[in-house]
C-alpha cells in the first residue's frame, strides 16, 4: 500500500466539506488543490476541516489532476508457470513497497492478443509497463508506440532489444553453453537441444550457447542437433516421442523452456526410457519441486523473483523521478545450473 | 479487452476540439456528455469532429463520471501456488471477455496485509474484489464494509460464509471423506492428517471429512490423528520429520494443502522413506506435474481454473447490471481424487 497517501472514514464529500463551512464547492475546491486564488486564511480552514474529516480526494479526480494512476501493467504469455509466477512475485514485492498497483494481462502467446492489450494500455490506466513479449512476432511499433507516447516499459527475460530501454535478463547463452559441456563431461555422444519456434531472444541465445559448446568441443553437430518445437502441446509430444524413439536417438537432451521439460520427462516414463541410464535430461525450469522428480531433474534455474523485482524496480524508479525515457541498459542476473539426479 | 470502447489516435483534447470549432470548452465538454444544455445542432458538429479526430476522452475523467474503473481486484495468499495460478488463469480469462481488467494483490498469509490491502480498495481503483482470505484472522469487519460499501465482493477457495454474498468452492468434505476411505481401503491402519493452523473454511471441511471417514470405518482417532502446521516452512519440515520418525509412524498421510504435500515428500526423501511402501501419501494439490513426482502422487485436483472463471463470472455480470449486492450463494465445484502411485 502506498505509505504516503492516506485513507481514513468514508464519504465525506467537497460539497459537504463547503455547506459544514458555508463556502462555495469551488471554494473548497480550489483550497484543496493550494491554488493561489484562496486565501492563505480560507485554505487553513478548509486543510484543517478535510483532514479532521478525513477527506480523501476521489482517486480518479486525483489521476486527472496529475496524470498519474500508480498502476503498472504487468503483460506475460502465462502464469501458469513456475518461472513468470515467482517473477510477478518478486514485481509485487517491489509495488508494494513503493505504493504502486500491479495489473496482470497474459497474452498466451498471442501476437494479436497482446497488440490489443498494448493498445488498450496505450491510452490508459497504467503509468507503465513490465512485459515479456509473446514468442512469435511481438509487435515492435506499438511497443515502441507507447514508449514514446509517455508510457515508460521495462522488459525481463522475453526482450526486445530495437527498442531503446532497459530491460532485465539472465545470462542465457552461458547458461545453455554450462549446460551442453555438463552433458559431453557425462559421456553424452548424442545431445538434442529443443527450441521454441519464434524469434525470442532467449531461445536463441540459448541456441547460440548450446551450438558454440558442441562446437568448442569438436563434436560432430550433425549428431547434436536443434530441435525446433511447437506451442501445441499434442505436436510438441509427437515431435519428442519421435525422436527419442528414431534410430540413433539422443542420449542427453537440454529443454529450453520448463513445458519442454515437462513434456520431455511425460514421453520417457511413458516410454520407460530410463533417465539418467538411457537419457541424460538438463531443463530451463524454475519448477520448486524439481529435486522431487523422478527423477530429480538437474535445472538451469533462473532467478525469477529477483529478475521481476529489478525490472519493477527500474520502471518504479523512473516513474518516481517523473521520467518516461529509461536508459537502455540490460541487466543480466545469472542463472544457477543445478546438478541433480537427471544428469547423473 | 472491452470490445465497447474505442481508442484511435492519441493527443486530441477538449481544448483542441473547442479551438477548431470555435466554441467554449465548457460546450464541447456538455456536448460530449450529451448535455441538455446544448443543442442537437452543436452536439452534431461537435460529434462528427470529435469522431474525425478519434477524440478519446481521458479515462479518469470517465471514471469519476460514472465512478467505474472496469478494474478487479483479486486478492489471494500467494501466486507460487497451482491452484492460485490456475485461479487467476480462469479469472483473467473471464475479465477478458468483458473487458475488465484484473489487478493482483498478494497478502502473503499475514492479516495486516490483507487488511491494508482492503483499506485500499475501499477507497478507489476496482469496481469489485475477488478474495481468497488468508488462514488466520482474516478481516471479517474489513470485508464487510467494503461490501456495504458499494464494492462487490466474492469469495472463492478460502471464504467467509459469515458475509452476506456469493462464493466458489469444491466439495472438500466429500474429497478429503473420499481421500481417507481410499488409503483405509488401501489397508492403512495409521494414517495422519496434516493441517493448517488458521481457521480457514476449506481446512475445517477437509478435517471433517477426514475425521467422519474415520469414524464411519469404526477405526481408532487416537490411532489416527489430525497434526495441525503452521506456515514456517522449517517449523513443519521438522514437525514433520517428527512424525514419521515416532513410534507408530503413519502408514499414510493426507496433506491439506500443496506446500504440505511437497514437504511430505521432500521428507520421505530425505529419511528415504518407500513411497507407497512405508507410507501411502495422498495431496490437496492442482500440480499440473503430478504424474511425474518419485512416485507419482494420487491428489485431490481442485477444479481451480474453473473456480476462479466462475467467481469472475458472477462479479462482472453483478456489474454490468450495476449490481454491488450479490445474493448470498455457494456455488460448489467439484475435485477429482486422481490415484497415482503414491498410494498403489
Amino acid at each position: 500500500m502506498n505509505p504516503n497517501v492516506f485513507y481514513g472514514k468514508m464519504g465525506v464529500t467537497i460539497k459537504q466539506i463547503a455547506a459544514d463551512l458555508k463556502l462555495a464547492i469551488s471554494t473548497v475546491s480550489k483550497a484543496l488543490s493550494d491554488s493561489h486564488e484562496i486565501s492563505p486564511e480560507t485554505k487553513a480552514r478548509v486543510f484543517e476541516y478535510a483532514e479532521r474529516m478525513e477527506y480523501k480526494p476521489n482517486p480518479y479526480a486525483s489521476g486527472l489532476k496529475d496524470n498519474r494512476s500508480r498502476n503498472i501493467a504487468v503483460v506475460l504469455p502465462e502464469i501458469a508457470d513456475s518461472f513468470f509466477a515467482s517473477a510477478i512475485d518478486g514485481i509485487e514485492a517491489a509495488a508494494q513497497t513503493k505504493g504502486y498497483h500491479v495489473m496482470i494481462y497474459l497474452t498466451h502467446e498471442d501476437a494479436q492478443r497482446e497488440h490489443a492489450i498494448i493498445s488498450e494500455l496505450r491510452h490508459r490506466r497504467v503509468d507503465g509497463v513490465l512485459i515479456s513479449v509473446v514468442s512469435n512476432s511481438s509487435d515492435i511499433p506499438h511497443l515502441q508506440g507507447l514508449y514514446e507516447h509517455g508510457v515508460p516499459v521495462v522488459f525481463f527475460d522475453r526482450v526486445h532489444t530495437a527498442i531503446d530501454t532497459a530491460n532485465v535478463v539472465t545470462n542465457d547463452f552461458d547458461s545453455a553453453y554450462s549446460a551442453a559441456s555438463l552433458l559431453i563431461r557425462k559421456g553424452c555422444k548424442r545431445i538434442t537441444f529443443l527450441a521454441l519456434r519464434g524469434d525470442l531472444n532467449i531461445i536463441k541465445d540459448r541456441t547460440a550457447g548450446y551450438l558454440k559448446a558442441i562446437n568448442d568441443h569438436g563434436i560432430d553437430t550433425q549428431l547434436n542437433p536443434v530441435l525446433t518445437c511447437g506451442h501445441q502441446e499434442d505436436e510438441t509430444m509427437t515431435l519428442i516421442r519421435q525422436r527419442l524413439t528414431q534410430e540413433d536417438s539422443p542420449d542427453g537432451v537440454i529443454c529450453s523452456s520448463e513445458k519442454l521439460t515437462t513434456q520431455t520427462y511425460s514421453v520417457c516414463h511413458r516410454l520407460k526410457i530410463s533417465i539418467p541410464e538411457d537419457i541424460k535430461i538438463i531443463g530451463f525450469s524454475h519448477l520448486p519441486i524439481a529435486s522431487l522428480l523422478r527423477p530429480s531433474l538437474t535445472t538451469v534455474t533462473q532467478p525469477a523473483f529477483e529478475m521481476g523485482r529489478t525490472a519493477a524496480t527500474l520502471l518504479l524508479n523512473a516513474l518516481d523521478k517523473k521520467r518516461t525515457i529509461l536508459k537502455k541498459e540490460s541487466i543480466v542476473l545469472p542463472s544457477m545450473l543445478i546438478e541433480r539426479d537427471s544428469t547423473g
